[in-house]
């Protein structure tokens, strides 16, 4: 399907600053294409483009004090998201990619090695890889409340482990910590969905299994229609939609995803 | 039935200091009565009875710099341990007494705050007080595995709600603390246990439901036969079998309870 | 001086509930005597008074669905709030009655087992109790920045101790901590102060010191002209100023707390 | 100077696991070339040479239930440990390669966005990054008492920001979460050193400044006179020394690190 998505949002910040941004898929990814995009920044006008450690598109800049806008627009091909199948294959340690290891192991918002034992007494009957997973996203979803307002960027999986309540990173999160603690490679996903209600950014999952990562979303039961990546990392932290230096308020944000006549 | 109990320890002081012992019994509590004891401490030979704010006896003593040895002997008719009747009745908060109020609040250890949503989704539909506190007791007997080494003085029921492993102390604090998100008053109590292995102090739970106190211990499958009580508190902080204001070794201990003819 | 006391709040209530409210001072306190007072509840007219195992009145009552209203009006000669004297005398542990020890130990939101070695390291030089105290108020007021909506309900002592920002809450909840790490009794009290701006209820802390409790608050340098307690306890958990067992909404609260003419 | 380098283990393996061994440092480093090195294990004789996403060498070999153990030896040729100059460069974030900025990012163990606070607090004052660095360590070193038991592998900077007792270890994620806060990337490293008492491998950190990465050591007043890295991470999860997939016991561990003749 094709899709037009529309981020718009604006900064005060107290001084000059160093920004990056992290806002633009890549123009290509397993699920999507980018058709055509503009990013606008303002006063800035120049984003030099570079890459993270992980391969994230990211904008550089520097933004004077005052107001800083940015505003992005794109049209986008997507394939539906596919759903993660049950028998997905769980590869053992010694199969993983040193890439994908690196996502089995615990992070700054997911204590993997915190959540070991709960993890494999909530799942370790399950048999497939594939299996696991949906049961893992399956007990978050019915577990967590989701809730705006109740958590902050301090919030950890070790926190929602047991406090039961959060919004979609915290979701994501708790799905990630509980698939590292069964040696399942897990990795953070910012991104733009379809059908967000309100609409907003996203954050979900990518699990490493037969090979390849499969997205996971445990705010939703069923499948998501579509997702599209911005960035992956170990977590929350490796994605910021905004880098900056100096103190800042966001005093206007707003997103958009909607289908578009092909 | 009739215990012998004997307690035995020594310390080694780095300097003088005072200290606080809880190792008696009260010498009539709801289920015992202590027909003889005998505490004897060296080398400081006196110690003075004090209670604290609960109400539990205490010995107060300064003790030299090098070694301390307490020695407790008792004979304690003990009546058998009642089970938690499952119909016992949970009271609505204005019926509380102001004593069993404070024991329904969070603690250093009992973070009751922070597990509510996690009481509510595990325990919530049991009906009556006493199913919720067996129900309570026997989700951490199941999912909490016991193990030596593995939690100290710092382990939470926050901890142990996710981390899964601990000694009596943190099944205790978990089971207090799942209790009070439930609105339901538990106090930790710190005693004596016939049939521990390996033999040892022991740390378990009272409830208030039905007008009186409960003991629960969620160590045990089914029934501990025999249950003393040395010290009640809002949480292990409130009852330690012993204090003292200077750097110490514990370079001996022993704990021994068993059944003496009449 | 004479105070005028007024406090004025409208909860929004899901069921039927009862309530806890703590929002009159004693009649009669160290440094306060209330002249008149008149407390309102709307739509319940009727609240029992109460004390906790603190001795702090409280006011019972029973509240149906929908809004429910208190106000409180009250005329207090409140004498001038005294400095602590740094000379004031650090009681050894064993002349230290019940109730100041019990306020010695760690509770929910003031871990002073973790901070001992902090204390001791930023503290342990000062010789007196009372130079211990004012140097811990100094170094909180220093070193923690005072700034709304940066903690919740769930933050510590012993997060502040290193995230350094939060309310007057966290302030007093990291001096408590840090008395208690030093072995000097203190405890929370929830109060009335007169200045504070935004006009607000109060949290602060009383310390044991020379046989009896001094004030000591964090958030101001020099000394508070007045500060009426309400209720004292270990830390903010036992002294909130409403309870409810339903969820509820605070739609609208207003403090006002001005001098009179005699 | 010329080390000898020896680093044997023996441990039980409850069943059959991939394990990976990270105890080699690279063949040539920034202050370090290999002259010989003999790595043997058994029972499995075999170990394949691998690197993780940070360039490591790791050794992946299956080990049968039972014990394993290695051997390693290796003569290394070390230059002396540089100290950090007081004046080594603070890059601007905009100058930061990826994977420097990737190491400024909050990780498991070193949640620097939670020490930001006390960061500036503490070391803002300073000017240039060598001497903020300098000062972070000097502070660690001075604050945090080195005692072997006091923590274990779940103790993060956090914690040891505030309780203020550790191993290298914890001295090590403290210092790279302050250098963070400060957004100067930081990173663990795990290697051998001259001069340890009791002989261990050590933790110690590196940080990047002017173009390069440093050397960090809180543990040592002074100048380490030999550091030799095997692996680096964001924090200890990243760089253990050996990971297997079943329940172990290290029965058994040595290391030396001595000067021999040219």
């Amino acid at each position: 399907m094709l899709l037009a998505v529309r981020a718009v949002a604006t900064y005060e910040l107290t001084a000059e600053t160093f920004m990056i941004l992290m806002i633009e898929p890549p123009l290509e990814g397993a699920g999507h294409r980018v058709k055509d995009e503009r990013l606008a920044t303002s006063p800035t006008p120049f984003c030099e483009l570079r890459r993270d450690v992980y391969g994230n598109p990211q904008r550089h800049l520097i933004a004077p004090p005052g107001w800083f806008s940015y505003e992005f627009n794109a049209t986008i091909e997507v394939a539906p998201n596919p759903p993660l199948p049950p028998d997905a294959f769980e590869h053992p340690p010694q199969e993983l990619p040193a890439e994908a290891m690196n996502f089995a192991l615990p992070s700054r918002y997911c204590q993997s090695d915190l959540l070991t034992r709960m993890a494999y007494d909530e799942f370790g009957r399950f048999g497939t890889g594939g299996e696991k997973v949906l049961a893992v996203a399956d007990w978050v979803r019915r577990h967590v409340e989701y809730r705006y307002g109740t958590t902050d960027a301090m919030t950890s999986a070790f926190d929602t482990a047991t406090e039961r309540v959060g919004v979609c990173r915290d979701f994501a999160h708790l799905v990630i910590a509980f698939c590292r603690a069964l040696n399942i490679p897990a990795r953070y996903v910012s991104g733009y969905a379809l059908g967000l209600d309100p609409p907003d950014f996203h954050g979900f999952v990518q699990v490493y299994l037969g090979g390849t990562w499969h997205n996971v979303d445990a705010t939703f039961e069923g499948i998501r229609p579509a997702l599209i990546p911005i960035a992956v990392g170990r977590d929350a932290a490796d994605v910021a939609m905004t880098t900056s230096w100096v103190p800042n308020t966001l005093t206007e944000q707003s997103v958009e995803v909607r289908e578009v006549a092909g």
